[in-house]
């Protein structure tokens, strides 16, 4: 994953894959999750999502999402544990993404689903 | 990634997070995206999109894509270079998804791509 937008491998100019190649990993769009269904704001409250994400991958994926301009840090002189995050007009512009996601998997991943909610 | 469904870390219950699961990277959906937009049938023609994906990475990812019965070999027992793949019903519900991360990346990375198309 690419640390800032000019070290992004643009694959080609087709805008679908632009898209993937900032967003396609596992963890960018769930920190957008966070900051737009969750209400989520600091780095301590991303920590607490269910899916355990990491500390070197939070602050890796804080740091490119800032470097897109899709989140801003409310305080960026700060020390990065004590800032805030909120999403930029572009950032909060991928809430369709997220819900064409859910819609998806709620519809079309339920029998996979189904196995986890029976371990849970 | 994982090589077949029984191998998913799920992380979560959360619906986007378990499409990112099974579709957070970025090739999957590119593969997704030649069959839904481009008419892509065989190994060579996706060999053939502008992103240069890898043989490796493209069988991992036909496998992966069929494991999730996401897409079908029209020939299961034929030898895979000489499959031609179609959608399955959950792979074509994958257009909406398709459809918002195009529309999300051409008004929200212009300035990034408009980079790249400078230098194509």
């Amino acid at each position: 994953m690419a640390s800032s937008d000019e070290n992004i491998d643009w694959r080609s100019v087709c805008p679908i894959s632009s898209a993937l190649d900032v967003l396609g990993d596992k963890w960018s769009l769930l920190v957008i999750r966070d900051l737009i269904i969750h209400g989520t704001r600091t780095y301590s409250q991303f920590l607490e999502a269910p899916e355990h994400i990491s500390t070197n991958i939070l602050a890796s994926r804080l740091d490119l999402l800032t470097c897109l301009n899709l989140i801003e840090r409310t305080c960026p002189e700060a020390a990065s544990r004590n800032n805030a995050y909120h999403l930029t007009e572009s950032g909060a512009a991928l809430r369709p993404v997220l819900e064409a996601l859910g819609k998806w998997a709620g519809a079309h991943l339920s029998d996979f689903h189904a196995n986890i909610a029976k371990l849970s």
